[in-house]
């Protein structure tokens, strides 16, 4: 079986380092023009005139991006089958749809506004209290296109910086952690649950997650599965599907959804007993779904803008590389560790450790000690 | 770095899938005309003509079998790097230099004696005292080219069988099990050893390995690694070398090396913190070696002339599916399935189970049981 992927960057050479091993063949469709998945065949199609030659080639789609044309994605479905289903790429380019599904799926969200010109967003400022995250409505991603509102006179300035027409406004949420659950489902409607991961953002990127989640109450993790089979129920959706939450005193709240493996789950590469990328294959190759169970308790660093020194991380017994082949640039994902440890305790000091390494580390110590 | 690896089977394969994270990239020389690695380049080159070719775009090279025609590996060792060094390959295509060199470090054989004829076959028998096994001292594997001398009277029709102008004779060994044991040696002489394996074989065909090995006396592991550790010394070895091994009565008995990656060691996917395709990749590479030790106990099935019930196998918690992407044929590997448990006895249970659904392993039941 030829899986067709949509998007040539490292989600999708990770998804081609899972499937060889079950027998799956990739190409990739690239409309960016810098693909760098570097392994299967990519077909670079920045014009858009290559999609059918794309689509003869494979037996079925998926992607590794929600940017892409929802035009594309239909265009796709019309012709092949494609998991997930473009309805779910629809609602993930456009916060307003997702909170909307949110709601309607009773899955709490924060408080929210829509704003279309610097006047409404000062009156969703003062509607709901400041402070307020103003996001694009649509596009957005790694924290681009945001902007926190501490007074409702910050509105006009906000509303320059971000230069888009439709914003979501929402209000502050006061959580104490970030967490994110990563389910998959098969064509034939089984659901799988990973351990929930606890994710530190660093200038809006994900600097680390640490899962199984720690000190997390049990009927959190029963909340956020029973939030995200609604999801996965509602779009009739096949392959990983990952919801980021907010932990607060009054429980968790939604941010957002991603259609897609997620960079909060590729601690479960040597931390899972199946990781994400193979079970997104998985399902969407028809078969059925793998063991979700962790292998003791991981820490996905991400390696951003410099390589530091990978020599010294390859001599770390408990540490496994996982490099993107891209140069560095500031602010750009170049590949991840994944720490192992039997218990929290020992992966902080084991995280401590190899964060010595990595450019930009070190200032998350605090934070990290609190969960060991 | 682009490792360039002579020949394109499942273990380059393998190596490639390891090699990726590391930011590597892989390129294939085959000369058999029928590549199956599937991944990366490959230069198929039935004629020899394209060797140039490939020495160009890669910048070290290694070798995923060691029929390879020794001077190609001189003349490549004479324009780039080669890990392991072509004189590994020479022993180990030639089973009296091999003997030879193992009886040089002290490394315990069966008593030997080289036929070049059936007056010497039969001379050979009656000296050793039957039963013999005779094999063509070069080439031949996975029992290919073999026979048993029950008796100095087999001597003709064995030597006619094989027909080869020379042969190794072995005096059999009464030995319990089949031992493997896998080391890697980096640039800088580094030295790691993975916990023995126990292996079983079918018809001359690896049919599963365990491992760690159980009930392996601790003085046996420790001679062991004395053994292939005088080994990597003695050739200044670079990469990961297998050493076979029969255990008997009065200690280990070696068998024959394997200057690569092996089949008895593809437990280490899932079942040790560095695979031996990564660790090999790494030594090759000039990187410190990962880390060897197990994550539980492992068994590794291959996967024989029929597919079986994958989807079955796909359903079970425990197991990981390897395929290689290869058309069904009797005899031939066509993948191997790691099952990993926390004992013995739950690991028993479990490939029982499994080895239900893949032709010709049921068998081995008895075999199979006195490990748990």
């Amino acid at each position: 079986m030829r899986i067709g992927v949509l998007g040539a960057g490292q989600l999708g050479r990770m998804l081609a380092l899972a499937g060889y091993p079950l027998a799956k063949d990739f190409v990739f469709y690239d409309m960016s023009g810098s693909p760098s998945a570097g392994i299967g065949e990519t077909i670079s199609d920045p014009e858009g005139q290559r999609l059918d030659e794309f689509l003869n080639k494979v037996d079925r789609v998926t992607y590794e991006f929600e940017h892409l044309p929802v035009e594309v994605a239909e265009k796709i479905a019309a012709k092949t089958i494609v998991h997930p289903c473009p309805r779910a790429l629809q609602i993930c380019q456009n916060r307003e749809a997702e909170k909307t599904l949110f709601g309607q799926l009773g899955i709490p969200t924060p408080q929210w506004k829509i704003a279309d010109s610097a006047e409404t967003l000062r009156a969703a400022a003062e509607e709901l209290g400041c402070p307020v995250v103003a996001k694009t409505n649509t596009e957005g991603y790694d924290g681009k296109g945001q902007a926190v509102l501490r007074s409702p006179d910050d509105a006009a300035a906000a509303w320059q910086s971000i230069g888009h027409p439709r914003l979501m406004v929402e209000k502050f949420v006061d959580f104490s952690r970030e967490l994110s659950i990563i389910a998959v489902r098969a064509e034939c409607g089984d659901v799988a649950f990973y351990p929930m991961a606890d994710n530190d953002h660093h200038q809006g990127i994900l600097r680390y997650s640490v899962a199984p989640a720690p000190k997390l109450q049990a009927h959190l993790r029963t909340e956020a599965e029973y939030y995200i089979r609604g999801l996965l129920t509602e779009l009739d959706y096949v392959g990983v599907l990952t919801l980021e939450l907010f932990e607060t005193p009054n429980g968790l709240i939604a941010n957002e959804m991603a259609p897609r493996v997620h960079n909060s789950g590729h601690w479960t590469i040597e931390g899972a007993m199946t990781s994400q990328f193979e079970n997104h294959v998985r399902a969407v190759s028809g078969h059925p779904l793998g063991n979700v169970e962790p292998r003791g308790v991981s820490c996905m660093i991400n390696i951003i803008g410099e390589h530091g020194e990978i020599e010294r991380i390859l001599q770390l017994p408990y540490a496994h590389v996982h490099l993107y082949n891209k140069q560095e640039r500031p602010g750009r994902k170049l590949g991840h560790v994944n720490i192992l440890a039997d218990n929290y305790q020992e992966l902080v000091w084991r995280v401590l450790n190899c964060a010595q390494f990595l450019p930009g580390c070190p200032e998350f110590n605090s934070t990290l000690m609190s969960k060991g």
